[in-house]
């Protein structure tokens, strides 16, 4: 592979003055549109507030997105602008954790790490994840335990066992039918207008209100707007229309949003089933993303857990208060506290 | 607009002989994956078989897949080596009829009308249409009149009364619900093989099969390779793999076709019903594309003929013996004939 050049990346490590003695660890989360890249002290992060020491926000790393040399340049970026910001260097690394849309595969995993494993010292501890599993983490304080739940432009179902066995449901994207999303939602609003112009369909309320969201003066101007840029986000910004015509009482809106509701709730059933996590007392279910958030009146997220709960009662929701970022760092300082802890009583 | 250079694209004209006093009509077909160009006599095309002078082809020219520049270069190419073909020259051009994807709107159709006028010297007549209507006109020799159903990668409807009304449903695209045609259906298969993975759906023949027609080991490949390169035409290309697996008796490919039967057939009834077609005792129901032709036993053209007869029993169908480029180049001849047909009633 071409690598791209790093050099300039990292030459800011020589100019500044760097704090000594104080290690820190990163956390990454790479999301559909955005990157955050964090920096903890190694040291007690359970403070409250946590003492984040620096944030730094770059675009899009998803290499399925992007293309892999272009995404790790972002990383690469977003990871040295984090260190500079609390004035820390490479040295002062002890664990980075990175997670990133993208990552389905033990393959994309492996690559990722040897990637990694050049740019830090060998002392440092290096993990890498699917995005949704620091979302997990952002409301377990870093403990991998349970099953997220994560709604935004896309969807994904992602779950862990007390023991370390995994299992994931949706997060195939659009073409492989991920109708719960924002996206998913958005396109069955869209496609609603379509037909109810063509005469294939209901006539619905979602035809002047998305029309009116979009600035356009007629269903068939639609064609052109969606071919203009197909981007998932694009289309899944249309939400706040669908939920909005769905409290003005409109059928075909709120089977729309129904349908997305029974499409969460099976993702995070197929996990919590394959993982038998049902059998644990409790187990936490973090809700993650803008789909889940409450609206004025239909909140899908509660939706969701309601129709979870009824399956599975030991589901006890959790809103997350930090960014998936911290969830990723947190999730490097547990690893790292874990092995020193096995460490002490392997010496003791 | 910036133009292309268009002088290297007719500087042939200047160095072929040509032949004298025998005019021709140009017909263009730009669909989703290609273009194609016929020439013939703008006498008696009527003959059997056709007399097609001349015939190029090129590759998509959908101005909403390759932008607008694109997409009148590729056709202005085509238009010009279709006339070096059959040695003509411009000049010789009696009349222009394309049609192609991506003109939905009149103000699609009034621009590309002006970038013709530039070409053609203004003798020549000009029509432009929906690669839909060109479809229609092959089943009909050159007739305007009935409703053409299109279900190849993508698909459409299309109707015409005998009096020029017109109306048409589906043709919006996979983000916008065209769940009939052949991208559509192997994307709900692509689903299906996710689905059963996660546990969120059954069991499919689809699974193994379509992992073998891909070379893939695991379903969680797919994800990868719907990314790697999410052209429809790609997508599509699953279909024989949907009806073999349907034919073998699976339940989830059969669901899946039958769904599609119905999508297809709701998109020719609200043609059918909103240019009041049913009205007149027959009207021609011409069915183009890969997905409508026969296969071993899932015929779903048959199928949605069936279930179009059912309400209408007025609709005939055709399954055209000639491309949608000759339909075109038809389409301009009737319409030149007519004319001449008027003139010379007017002159008597």
């Amino acid at each position: 592979m071409q690598r791209y050049t790093t050099r300039d990346i990292w030459e800011m490590e020589d100019r500044q003055s760097p704090r000594m003695g104080c290690s820190v660890v990163l956390g990454v989360d790479g999301g559909a549109s955005n990157t955050v890249c964090v920096c903890i002290p190694a040291a007690m992060p359970f403070a409250d507030p946590l003492p984040v020491l620096a944030r730094a926000v770059a675009g899009c790393s998803n290499q399925n997105s992007v293309g892999e040399d272009k995404a790790r340049e972002t990383l690469e970026r977003v990871m040295a602008q984090a260190l500079h910001k609390a004035r820390r260097r490479r040295s002062n690394v002890s664990a980075v954790c990175l997670a990133v849309a993208g990552v389905n595969h033990p393959i994309d995993q492996h690559r990722m790490l040897d990637w990694l494993r050049e740019i830090f010292p060998s002392h440092v501890k290096l993990f890498v994840e699917n995005d949704a599993v620091a979302a997990l983490a952002s409301g377990t304080m870093g403990k991998l335990h349970g099953c997220v739940l994560i709604a935004g432009t896309g969807t994904i179902a992602y779950g862990f066992t007390s023991d370390g066995r995994e299992a994931r449901a949706a997060g195939a994207g659009p073409v492989l039918g991920d109708w719960g999303s924002g996206y998913g939602i958005s396109a069955q609003a869209l496609t609603a207008v379509v037909r109810a112009y063509d005469g294939r369909g209901p006539e619905t309320l979602l035809t002047n209100n998305i029309l009116d969201f979009l600035g356009l003066a007629s269903p068939d101007e639609l064609i052109g707007w969606t071919y203009e840029d197909q981007s998932w986000a694009r289309i899944a910004d249309i939400l706040p229309v669908v939920v909005e015509s769905a409290e003005a009482g409109d059928e075909v809106a709120n089977k729309i949003l129904h349908n997305s509701v029974g499409e969460l709730a099976s993702s995070v059933k197929a996990v919590v089933q394959r993982l038998a996590l049902s059998g644990e007392d409790l187990f936490p279910l973090v809700m993650v993303g803008k789909v889940l958030e409450a609206n004025q009146r239909w909140d899908i997220g509660k939706e969701v857990i309601s129709c979870v709960t009824k399956t599975y009662p030991g589901a006890y929701p959790i809103h997350p208060e930090v960014e998936p970022a911290v969830g990723a760092a947190l999730l490097a300082w547990n690893a790292i506290a874990s092995e020193l802890d096995g460490d002490l009583r392997a010496a003791a």
